[in-house]
């Protein structure tokens, strides 16, 4: 079996989680990471045995690009990779503009040849998929998502949005569960030297990241102590025949990056069959997701 | 919109459960129950305001027969209706069979351009798309279902199968969880007059729905107070970066009934694609069994 072909794009936390999770599984390789500036190679010593470059033809024939960047540069980044009919799989997170954004570039992907797995990870993504399931399962029923439980988890969105604000040195975003269904946003900050602390907690909490949430602001000499990669989240369903509860924790950004991961066998499962597009989660079939040679193989403990 | 109609085959606790979950969806429409004898509908007041027939033609067009059978009948009842080219929707529930089933019926369906969703209801069915998406998310984890929780639930499939066997009256089996992923059976017998009980006990235990799990077997003067419709599951997965868990509890015959009605529009979403064939829950998009006339009316809270 011809092994997929796959290129990291970006080298954070997601990234990282990214080479693991392809290590993990044989019918995937690695053909490299793409990342500017290259030098970055020099300063990790975990990509010792990989492929960095500034360009992804570089890395000859890739299937499919793992987009592990910030959530804002994702859209125009996969129509670079679609002008190459080159797959992609994100992790875009900003739900309220993913049916727009889809139609956009679902447009984009059949142009190219191309298919794509659209604002995936586990909430946009995996949560998504349990909702339906929900719905499914109980279709006059009320479903509630709530992150963070009360020890509160990494929001790697919105961590990324506070890194990106003036002032702000290094920063963590955690969210904790506000009742039933209900987010707050505490946010650590180690500002830069001169920054104006209230100017940068206006800026965060006026981001569209947060402006719709409760969102407290600290201040620390130090982010180390309050950093975290934990997340957790619970998505509960009543109804009329049937209640149903869904709760996962772990390390965020590697159950994105096994995510993410999966996705690649569904944009190649699309391709195959000539299904050019952009889809999110729950619109290509489960079992396209799932490793296994054959359908018997997939549908094993079905 | 045109509404799909759809026909009940059988009138138990499913096929009345799917009465109620047709109701409740307006893009759907009963056309009616076929159902031997059709006297029937002299006996039920329920059926007060509903076509019940003998043979499935003498409701005018049918897009999808919902066959809520026990589940031994429902192979060669499927290839009946494949004949006519009717869809099909049905909860057979042996796991072990599914694959090898699947497979000869999907060749019947294409060569009737019909299509069916096999298997279905919650366990396999929704739990086997939980399973699939706690999978995706966490490769390299274990994943085990237990069933019943410690006050037990009703098993569908195996009272079935009980109330088949000669001596039996009446009965009601339960399933109890025995420990993460292992189940016990209990079961409750109404004996006919003059029935042996150890030749009724021996027929259980052997039966291929309880050979495999401890049985105990129970004798009782009448059912009525030890039957229960309710039932609960749990499904768990443990990782290397990620735990998860499922849990539901609710009707039994109203939560399959509602999966049930629920493929209903997968099987029509399917034939407008012309993807005839017979499949497994996990096998078609999520998005495909959802409400909703336009891909963001079902995207909604995506």
């Amino acid at each position: 079996m011809q092994k997929i072909s796959v290129a990291i794009i970006g080298w954070g936390n997601v990234g990282r989680g990214c080479k693991r999770a392809i290590a993990e599984n044989p019918d995937l390789y690695l053909a490299g990471v793409v990342r500017r500036p290259i030098s970055l190679k020099q300063q990790d010593p975990s990509l010792a045995d990989t492929k960095v470059v500034a360009d992804i033809r570089e890395l000859g024939k890739v299937d499919v690009a793992l987009l592990s960047l910030p959530s804002r540069e994702v859209p125009e980044r996969i129509k670079d990779y679609h002008a190459l009919g080159i797959c992609t799989v994100d992790s875009f997170d900003e739900h309220e503009r993913i049916p727009a954004l889809k139609k956009e570039l679902d447009i984009n992907a059949k142009a190219k040849r191309a298919v794509s797995i659209f604002a995936t990870g586990w909430d946009p993504g995996t949560d998504s998929g349990v909702r339906a399931i929900m719905k499914i399962a109980s279709f006059t029923g009320h479903t509630t998502t709530t992150f963070g439980g009360e020890k509160g988890g990494r929001s790697m969105g919105h961590t990324v949005a506070v890194k990106a604000i003036e002032g702000v040195k290094d920063a963590v975003a955690l969210t904790l569960a506000n009742g039933r269904g209900k987010q707050k946003r505490r946010v650590y900050v180690e500002l830069l030297p001169g920054a104006n602390p209230e100017a940068v907690a206006k800026a965060i909490q006026s981001d569209a990241y947060f402006r719709n949430e409760p969102t407290e602001v600290l201040f620390v000499k130090k982010i180390d102590k309050y950093n975290t990669l934990h997340h957790e989240g619970d998505i509960e369903r009543t109804g009329m025949q049937v209640n149903q509860r869904y709760t996962l924790e772990g390390n965020n950004p590697e159950l994105t990056a096994n995510v993410m991961v999966s996705c690649v066998r569904a944009c190649i499962a699309a391709r195959s069959r000539g299904e050019y597009g952009t889809y999110t989660f729950i619109e290509r079939p489960l079992i396209d997701y799932l490793a296994g040679a054959t359908l018997d193989e997939k549908l094993e403990g079905y």
